[in-house]
C-alpha cells in the first residue's frame, strides 16, 4: 500500500470485491478522505475483475485518513493512511480561474494558456500515440483538447482500439437481442443499443480497459506539463456516443469523473460543437454540468466548445468561455459578456484541406494568437495538412508540419516572461493591453502595418520597448529610456508588437 | 449659340442679365427644354459680373427647343433650338442602378464600379492637380470619391487656392461687422459666418471662380471615363462649411445642382462620414437627399457615407449603399438588407500611416476588392503612404506609390470580361457567385488556401476554369473542359480565385 503521495498527486485505494452480477449497477463504493477537521468524500469505480479503487488528490500537505464505504461489506469501513508530501518540481496543482479573466495553478504560478487540438489522438494506437507524445515534448502547447469518445468524420474512418462500453453479448441460440432506437429512454434503452456502424455494446457495462488506456494518456500529457482539456461528447460519431439515453450518458459522466479527477491536469469540457449533437437539449446540458460539477471533489474547470450557436457561458457552473470563432477582436466584447477567462479554442486550423475551417496559413494562425491575447485571452491552436495516411494533427496527432507552432513557442515566451494583460486605453484605433499597475503594455498592429505610433506614457518613470516582429521571431530593445509622449518607428509592415516595461 | 450637342453631353444657354444687388438671392432663372411632347424644366444659375447660365443634359437624339424663365424681363422668355446628336464613343451617359445590385450606363453597356478616394485633389492648384489627372489616366479606377469643400485634416493643412463662397465686405470704416454664433439659423446667419479659422464668408453670395474650377476638374474626370462621385459636405472643416445654417445649406444645394447635374458623370453623396457632423440631424439629411433628388433632373445615383452608424439606406431617395466598414464578407448582408447596390467606399487604404485606417498591405486592400466583389458589391481603393510634403493620394492624388491598383486593374478586366454576378450556393465554407443563368462563376477563397476543391457543375454542359492567383496576377486554364462532380486542384496559398465559365 502506497504510504506517502505528492501534493496534486494521485492516491489511490485498490480492494477486492464481488465480480458476479453487474458491479458497475449494482455496487456503490468511495470513501471519505480526511485531513484534520476537513473531510471529503470521493466516488470510487469497479475496474473490472473484480477490483475496486478510489482515487483522491491531496492539496495539503501532511498526514491525511480515510474510510471506504460501500453497499458490500467487504468494500465498507475500510481505513488507512498517508501521508501529502510537497509537490516535487514541476508539480504546480490544478489549474484555477484567477481575477476573473486570468489562469493559474493552485500553488500560484501564473498558467497561460495555448493550446492545441488533437482530437482522437488517443484513439489511434500504440505507436502513433507515441509518436505524438513525442511532438508534444517539444512542441509549446500547454493544454490539448482531446475526445473521450473515437470520431468518425473526414480523414477520421478508422476504428479505435478500444471501445468505452463492453460488447453486448448475444443470447446463447446466436438470435437477435431486441433493440431499442436510439432515441428511446428507459426500459431496454439502458442495456443495449445498436450504433450506426451496427456495433453494439451493453450501455450498463464500462470497458475498463479502454479507461485505463485514457488514463494513461492524460497521465502522459500531465508528466509532459500539458492540463488534458477532456472532451466528454462530440456529434462526429457512428458508434451511438453521441444518441445514448439519458441514464447511459449521465452514468458514463460520474464514472469519466471517478476515474480522472484525481489527474490534477485534467479540465472538463461538456462537449465538442454541443450545438450540433441533436439528440441533446439545452436540459440535458445544464444537467451535465451539474454531474460534474457536484460528482468532482478537486472542481476543475468546466466549459463546452460551440459551432455556431453559445452555450450561455453566464450560467453558474461554466468557469471559463471554450469559444470557436475566427474574429479575435471579439475577445474583448466576450470578456465583458461573460465576465470569465476566454479561451478561444478554435478559431480555424493552419493547413491546405478544403474545408475552409482548416486551411489558413501559419501567418493567420499565429496573428490569431496574437490578436486574441492582446485583447486579454487565449487562444487554440490547430493543424490540417493533407498527409497520405490522413493522419493530420488536428485529430490523430503524430507530427506537426506547419510553421506556426515555432511562433506560437516564442508568443508563449514572451507571455511567460510577462503578467497577465487586460485591455487598457484599447479603441478602434489602438490594440492595448496592460497589467494592473500599467508597469507591462503590449501593443500589437496585426495586419496593420504602420511606419510610427505616437504613444503616451507616464512621465514620472523610465519605460523600455521592443519592437516584436511576431513571425519572425525577434525582438528588438529601442534605444532609451522613454517616457511622456514618445514617437516609436515601426517597420510598417503586418505582424508587428510593442512591449512597453517600467524601469524599476 | 451652340446648334449641336452630343447626347448625354451639355447644351449650355449663356444670358446676360443684372450684375447689381445679389443676383444669387434676387433673380430666378431656368429654362424649359422640350422634345416633342416632352417637356423638362431646369434650374439656371447666376455666374457673375451679370453672366446667367442654364445647362442640360440631352437625352434624345433629335431636334430640341427651350425657353428661358426668370423674374427679370431680360432673361424670361428667350427661346433656342439645338440637336441632340449621338454619343461619341466612350460616352455612354449617366450611371444608373440595374438589376436591384448593380449598375449599367444609360446606354446599356454595363458598369462596374471600381473607386477611389482623392477627398481634397481639387484644392491643391494646378500643378499638382495636372499630375492627379496624369496619374488617373493608366489608373484603373472608374470612380472616384471627392469633396465639394477644402479638408482640414492630418496632412491636410494647406489652404485651398479658391473658397465656395465670396469673402464678407468689411464695413468701411474697418469695423468688425456683427457675426452670428455658427448655430444661429436666420437673421444676420444667413447672410456672415466666421468660421474656425477666422476666415469670413458672406454666405449669400457664391464664388463663381470656384465653381468654375470645380466643373472643369469634373470635366476633366468625365473625360477620363471617370464618375465624380461629389461629396457634398463633410465633418473635417477649419472654414465653417460644415456648421452653415440650413437656409445657406439648402441654397448651396440647389445652386451645385443646377451648375453640375448637366455632367453625366456625377453621383452625389450627401456626405463623407454624415455621422460625425454634429451640427446636422436626421432631418437635415433626409433634406438634402430630397433637394438633390428635386432639383437634379438627370436624377443621378445619390448616397451618403458613415462613419460608424449607417444611414437608414432603406429610405426611398437612397440609389445604393455608400459603406465604410472593413469586414467585406457583410456585403451579401448588407444586400438582403437594403436590396440596393452595395459600395464599399472604404474599407481602410493601402499605406503606411499611423492611423489604422490608412495602412492596410496592398495585399489586404486587393483581398477586400475581391473579396467585396465576389459576394456582389463594390469596393473602393484609397492609398495613405506617408509623404514628406504630405502628399498622400487619398486627400490630395500626386502619384500612386502602391501595389494594389496593378491587381485592382487586373480584378477590373476580370470584371469586365463576364456579366454581374450575385452571391448563389455560397455558405460559410464557400465564397460562391454566378451570373443568373448560371453560366459563369467566381469563386474567391480568401485568405483560405486549400490544395483542393470538390465542385458540383451541372451535367449536360461543359465548363472551362482558370485558376486565378489574384495577387499574383496569373490566370491559368486549366485541362478540361469539365462537368458534373469535379475535384480542382489548387495551390493551397492565399487570394485564389476560380472562374468557371460555360462553353456554347
Amino acid at each position: 500500500m502506497q504510504h506517502t503521495v505528492e501534493r496534486w498527486d494521485i492516491f489511490e485505494v485498490t480492494l477486492d470485491g464481488p465480480a458476479e452480477g453487474n458491479p458497475f449497477l449494482d455496487v456503490t463504493f468511495g470513501a471519505r478522505f480526511a485531513y484534520k477537521h476537513r473531510v471529503i468524500d470521493v466516488d470510487g469505480f469497479y475496474d473490472g475483475d473484480g477490483v475496486y479503487k478510489v482515487r483522491f488528490m491531496p492539496d495539503s500537505i501532511g498526514a491525511w485518513t480515510y474510510t471506504t464505504r460501500s453497499n458490500i461489506p467487504a468494500l465498507d469501513g475500510q481505513t488507512g493512511t498517508f501521508d501529502c508530501v510537497p509537490a516535487a518540481p514541476g508539480n504546480h496543482g490544478p489549474v484555477r480561474v484567477r481575477d476573473t479573466y486570468h489562469f493559474a495553478y493552485e500553488d500560484g504560478t501564473p498558467h497561460f494558456s495555448v493550446g492545441t487540438t488533437c482530437y482522437a489522438w488517443n484513439h489511434q494506437g500504440d505507436a502513433l500515440e507515441a509518436q505524438t507524445l513525442e511532438t508534444l515534448k517539444t512542441a509549446p502547447f500547454n493544454k490539448l483538447r482531446m475526445c473521450v469518445f473515437p470520431k468518425h468524420y473526414t480523414f477520421n474512418q478508422n476504428e479505435p482500439p478500444f471501445h468505452a462500453f463492453a460488447p453486448l453479448q448475444l443470447p446463447p441460440e446466436g438470435g437477435e437481442p431486441e433493440l431499442p432506437s436510439p432515441s428511446g429512454r428507459g426500459g431496454r434503452s439502458e442495456t443495449a443499443f445498436r450504433g450506426e456502424g451496427g456495433r453494439r455494446f451493453d450501455f450498463t457495462r464500462f470497458n475498463p480497459a479502454f479507461f485505463r488506456r485514457l488514463e494513461q494518456r492524460v497521465g502522459n500529457l500531465r508528466d509532459l506539463g500539458i492540463e488534458a482539456d477532456i472532451i466528454l461528447f462530440h456529434p462526429y460519431d457512428r458508434w451511438g456516443y453521441s444518441t445514448m439515453p439519458a441514464e447511459v450518458d449521465d452514468r458514463y459522466l460520474r464514472y469519466v469523473v471517478a476515474r480522472l479527477a484525481a489527474y490534477r491536469n485534467v479540465w472538463w469540457s461538456m462537449a465538442n460543437e454541443f450545438d450540433l449533437m441533436e439528440a441533446k437539449t439545452e436540459q440535458d446540458w445544464d444537467r451535465f454540468f451539474q454531474i460534474v460539477q457536484e460528482s468532482d471533489p478537486y472542481q476543475h474547470l468546466r466549459s463546452v466548445h460551440n459551432c455556431h450557436r453559445f452555450y450561455d457561458h453566464n450560467k453558474p457552473w461554466v468557469t471559463h468561455c471554450s469559444i470557436q470563432r475566427s474574429d479575435l477582436t471579439q475577445v474583448s466584447h466576450w470578456r465583458e459578456l461573460y465576465k470569465k477567462p476566454i479561451v478561444v479554442d478554435e478559431c480555424c486550423y493552419e493547413g491546405n484541406i478544403p474545408n475552409n475551417w482548416g486551411n489558413i496559413t501559419a501567418q493567420e494562425m499565429t496573428h490569431r494568437f496574437w490578436e486574441g491575447f492582446s485583447r486579454g485571452g487565449y487562444v487554440g491552436h490547430g493543424e490540417t495538412y493533407l498527409h497520405p495516411d490522413d493522419v493530420l494533427w488536428w485529430s490523430k496527432g503524430g507530427v506537426l508540419h506547419g510553421d506556426s507552432p515555432a511562433r506560437i513557442a516564442c508568443l508563449r515566451q514572451i507571455m511567460e516572461a510577462g503578467p497577465p494583460v487586460d485591455p487598457r486605453g484599447a479603441h478602434w484605433d489602438l490594440n492595448q493591453s496592460a497589467d494592473a499597475e500599467d508597469a507591462y503594455r503590449l501593443l500589437y498592429f496585426g495586419i496593420n502595418c504602420p511606419a510610427y505610433k505616437d504613444i503616451a506614457l507616464p512621465e514620472d518613470a523610465d519605460y523600455t520597448i521592443d519592437v516584436i516582429d511576431t513571425w519572425e521571431m525577434t525582438i528588438a530593445r529601442l534605444e532609451g529610456p522613454f517616457s511622456g509622449k514618445c514617437r516609436v518607428n515601426l517597420p510598417a509592415k503586418p505582424y508587428i508588437a510593442l512591449r512597453i516595461r517600467k524601469l524599476h
